[in-house]
């Protein structure tokens, strides 16, 4: 018999009779680790753990307690679930892909007439326990692709996929009691290993992520070696979906997003677009009081400025087409604002007494995120950000950055953001081909940075070679519900685009100098920053950007609706967003409903109430309510508008 | 000789010899027509007065009072203007075309080396007249192909036009003294009768209108027969010119237009930016307390949208190039901002308590304007619509109209705008194929709109014909500063589009109903509005919207310079866009030059003013100041601010 030669991790070579498997390679090291060898790799492929082997080379075996294995586990149980779905409805469900990812795995479906909902999930799980009980095998059998087509007759995913995944005219699929499911990933031998598993939501995914394409029902799922890791991840997906931002924002209707009109473009819903709107005054007023100059650009500029940037060269995979217009311009929705500011500064010939010059937009801009990154309002295709460009002398950039510094914890402090922590991202000196040479320059910038930052005694992590390649700079960091990391706000220095653009300022001295340009961005895009602030507040927004700020509740409509609708349009006048409630319920329940949509207040009007020209004030989160003349209450609410107060709900 | 058969005007019929001209035709009806004869007409074909005809045909005789003479009139002029560049450039000038338009005439010109500039048009037209003196024949010539290429070889653009203006292998050129001119359009024998011209100006033209052709420079210039005539236009483009939007806004930085970056594709610099930023927040407040919600929806929107809406297939010429995702999806820069709304009227179910549900947004569109047709804020191919769009039961159509035009008029008192007048537009019930077919229910809606204008008392015009397809209109009709008609704002009901897409609202029966739509806008595009307000105000805004509402200046910067910065600090508290003149220049030309960027308020500040902490306050257009207390200051512009006081200089 032909002898196959096996390298293992740590360099030893053993020889094995072909047709050999994993287990068997396991067992010639030790029993303990056949027991937990779950699949194996040959020359860094994954084969299953009784699959013979015909060909020799560095061998690795898979144990349940590695991140490959975990995978296995996840094959497994996602080829279990499309058992039960076909045991369920036979030929009516036709199969997309499906397979296991970091948090789980998933079984893409289109099923006839109506799609698989989340009602079905239960008796799903009840089948997959079934044969988990049973330790139903999953035979690995290897049919021709004529066979293989014929086998999944009648469902153009499978036929397509049968075609890709076809080599050497065999494909492989795992027979499953009387089910043949087409194999997609290395599994486990039978299902008894598959015990703690959740299946957990089903939404829609495109066919091959393409929205040209027929929409799928995707059930996602998650599945774990040990019941603990199960439970932790169950609370935390719970956890996390609570504080989601876009499980808040359909509760409260605040934003959607509708792929069949465009993926990543956000509408906002009144809701929503009164929280933006108070967010974006509050931002320009506070800039413009800042010495800044805030101006409207285009959308919209021609290639030509993007290639100048260099924007054209490096970043075209997140771009949008150009347009080719019918009069030869070719226009670029811009995926930044660097070049439209420049085009303000560049409007004038600029002393050297005008600097710094602060040029801020809420510019809209466009970027071209995958599909697959695409989360409600955190990321998106058309987004507006809070930008600005500030035209330095070489001398004012410490100067500057302060202020910029002082500007940015000054509003994080109006929006209670303390959960945060400062990043200073220098050159890798070592790296000569991403930085420009030029060590005084950067070595001085640096310093100065840092110098800035202690002067104002803010802690800071420092982390080389993550500059940009134009100049270093400083993000500050926060994390979303679901735990990713993202950048709230930027201050970067620029040494290039002054350059590629050629600017100038006439110095005391009468002749040309070039200024730095400096990138800074205080409440990033307004769609990241609403994200954030509503899994921040859990949709409990303080009352100065609460879309609704006040709910009056007659307790009779017919007897005190009036006084209710006089109390609203005194409010109403004083620009207090407040509305009377108009059904006829259960006070509890109106008070309650008031309580759901996190309105800041309730005021509850009754007949003692009206006669003594007053209101029962309750605040969000409160318990208790107390009465209040009405300018009492104005006084009260006034204040916490203009004060920014934090008393989001305790 | 053979006989030509013509038919005048009056339905006679003459017979003239072949090679007859139109003088001899015109003789042969009166003396005094010959001599007013300056062209003809045969079969619509406009002929010179002493061509010889060889086909008969209806004919006309141009005379020099009619718009058909003026233009002739004016094509002779362009053509003495060649002449003279000619005689003055030799062959290092190039032509690109020459003709009469509507205001005047202009010739193309391409100069080696420097362009024309307006300082070489007094001896252009010095030469001019010198022709013109000498009644210099301009005598109509015949070239075949060749040597038409042979005459004006050395110029590219000249070559180009002897190959679109041959026919039959004919080329028509006047030869003017010693200069062979190519023909565009017919002219006068001689130059005797252009008496009364004037070259006005020179600016950039692309070859054939492209911006990917090169940049010609057009000599702008008019002709008239009477002399009163060309005084009269001369001082209406006078007036005109010190109104325009792009002059004001060039003077006092407010916007600019690079097209290199983007035809039509506006630039807000601060001031500009300034002024915008006022008019949105001023407008978007007034919405939401008269009800409006305001959303914010994305400016792409998948094609599809557009094709059942209907703007694909009416509407393309005027879009943008949809473009091509990587994933598949097609999208496109919205024309219109309707089906957006409609997007956030289906996000829920709406019932016909919700009614009327009132979207509004400053909604940024695209459309894809004439290059020819662009001009500074007026006509631009991005621009930001104060949009709105009212879902009705169809018998809230007429108190929704009301409500509307109160709005509007509410508007246009804070704007102090009175110079406009309402245009109702209704179906023309003949025209069968662009209105739809329901007798009753135009009849029924044109009556609520008239009815609703007369409950109100307002004065309009009835235009049969121009309502849109889908509905009746209102239109407020204005004019620019150059005397071209536009619309400002418009309510048009619109029983087509919620049928497109199918809307629904369950009424008081449980029943689906469907409602109809009303579009309405009230102080149009940003753009727009701003370009009508800079020439109704002539650039002297009213304190409200003023980008500067205040320039302080110290009578010494050693002296009373901190004083000064001082109330700056204490105004710019209170949001009162204020600075502080840092410049020492005479004080004559300080506040001469405050007055020049027509800034509401100047104050000085000296000794006494110091002493007594007082201020010296000038309005903008008032000869003498007045001393006042800062607090009496303060209290004055806050409620000029307040009342959107019109006092923008007598």
């Amino acid at each position: 018999m032909t002898q196959l030669s096996f390298e293992f991790p740590d360099g030893k070579v053993k020889q094995f009779d072909a047709g050999v498997d994993i287990k068997s390679i396991a067992k010639s090291i030790a029993i303990s680790l056949a027991k937990k060898a779950v699949a194996g790799k040959v020359d860094g492929q994954m084969v299953g753990v009784n699959t013979p082997l015909n060909k020799g080379g560095k061998v690795e075996v898979i144990t349940s307690d590695s991140k490959d294995g975990l995978s296995v586990l996840r094959n497994t149980a996602a080829q279990l679930l499309k058992a039960a779905l076909h045991d369920t409805y036979h030929d009516d469900i036709k199969f997309g892909t499906n397979g296991a990812y970091d948090d789980g795995f998933y079984v893409d479906t289109d099923k006839k007439e109506n799609q698989v909902s989340a009602d079905e999930l239960q008796p799903l799980s009840d089948k997959m326990n079934k044969m988990i009980k049973h330790n139903v095998p999953l035979k690995r059998v290897i049919l021709s692709k004529a066979d293989a087509l014929n086998q999944v007759d009648g469902d153009p995913y499978q036929a397509k996929l049968v075609n890709k995944f076809a080599s050497n005219d065999q494909v492989a699929f795992y027979q499953i009691n009387d089910y043949m499911s087409l194999a997609n990933g290395v599994v486990l031998p039978s299902a008894g290993s598959v015990k703690y598993f959740k299946l957990l939501s089903v939404a829609g995914a495109y066919w091959e992520g393409k929205s040209s394409n027929p929409m799928l029902q995707r059930i996602y799922a998650t599945a774990f070696v040990k019941k603990v890791d199960l439970d932790a991840d169950v609370k935390k997906r719970q956890e996390a979906r609570e504080r989601d931002h876009r499980v808040i924002g359909n509760k409260l209707d605040l934003f959607f997003v509708d792929p069949k009109v465009g993926q990543g473009l956000p509408y906002w819903m009144p809701n929503g677009a009164t929280i933006r709107r108070v967010i974006e005054r509050y931002i320009v007023d506070k800039e413009v009081a800042a010495g800044y100059e805030h101006v409207y650009t285009p959308v919209l500029m021609n290639l030509n400025a993007y290639k100048t940037s260099g924007h054209w060269a490096h970043y075209r995979d997140d771009m949008f087409p150009p347009m080719k217009m019918k009069d030869g311009e070719e226009l670029e929705l811009r995926p930044m604002n660097c070049p439209s500011h420049i085009q303000i500064y560049n409007r004038h010939i600029r002393s050297y007494r005008e600097l710094p010059l602060r040029i801020a937009e809420l510019g809209m801009m466009h970027r071209y995120e995958k599909a697959g990154a695409l989360s409600g309002l955190q990321r998106v295709r058309e987004m507006t950000l809070n930008d600005g460009h500030t035209f330095v002398a070489p001398d004012q950039i410490q100067d500057e950055f302060k202020r910029i510094l002082n500007l940015m914890v000054d509003v994080y402090h109006d929006f209670d953001i303390s959960n945060y922590h400062f990043r200073l991202s220098y050159r890798d000196p070592k790296n000569t081909t991403k930085y420009f040479q030029n060590d005084a320059l950067w070595n001085k910038s640096q310093k100065m940075l840092k110098g800035a930052m202690d002067d104002l005694g803010l802690d800071y992590v420092e982390a080389e070679g993550e500059a940009a390649f134009y100049g270093p700079k400083l993000d500050v960091q926060t994390y979303t519900a679901l735990g990713n990391e993202e950048t709230l706000s930027t201050i970067q220095l620029d040494f290039m685009l002054p350059k590629r653009f050629d600017l100038h300022y006439v110095g005391k001295d009468g002749k040309d100098h070039q200024p730095v340009m400096i990138h800074r961005g205080i409440v990033s895009t307004m769609e990241r920053f609403v994200a954030y602030l509503i899994e921040m507040y859990k949709g409990a927004f303080p009352t100065w950007l609460a879309p609704k700020q006040v709910k009056i509740i007659p307790v009779s409509l017919d007897k005190h609706g009036d006084y209710a609708k006089k109390i609203n349009a005194k409010l109403r006048k004083l620009h207090i967003r407040s509305e009377v409630e108009n059904r006829s319920e259960k006070m509890g329940y109106l008070i309650r409903d008031a309580q759901t949509h996190k309105i800041p207040y309730t005021l509850v009007v009754g007949d003692d109430e009206m006669s003594n020209n007053q209101v029962s004030v309750r605040q969000y989160g409160h318990k208790d309510s107390k009465d209040e003349s009405i300018d009492e209450f104005v006084k009260q609410i006034q204040k916490d508008i203009q004060s920014y107060s934090r008393h989001y709900g305790e």
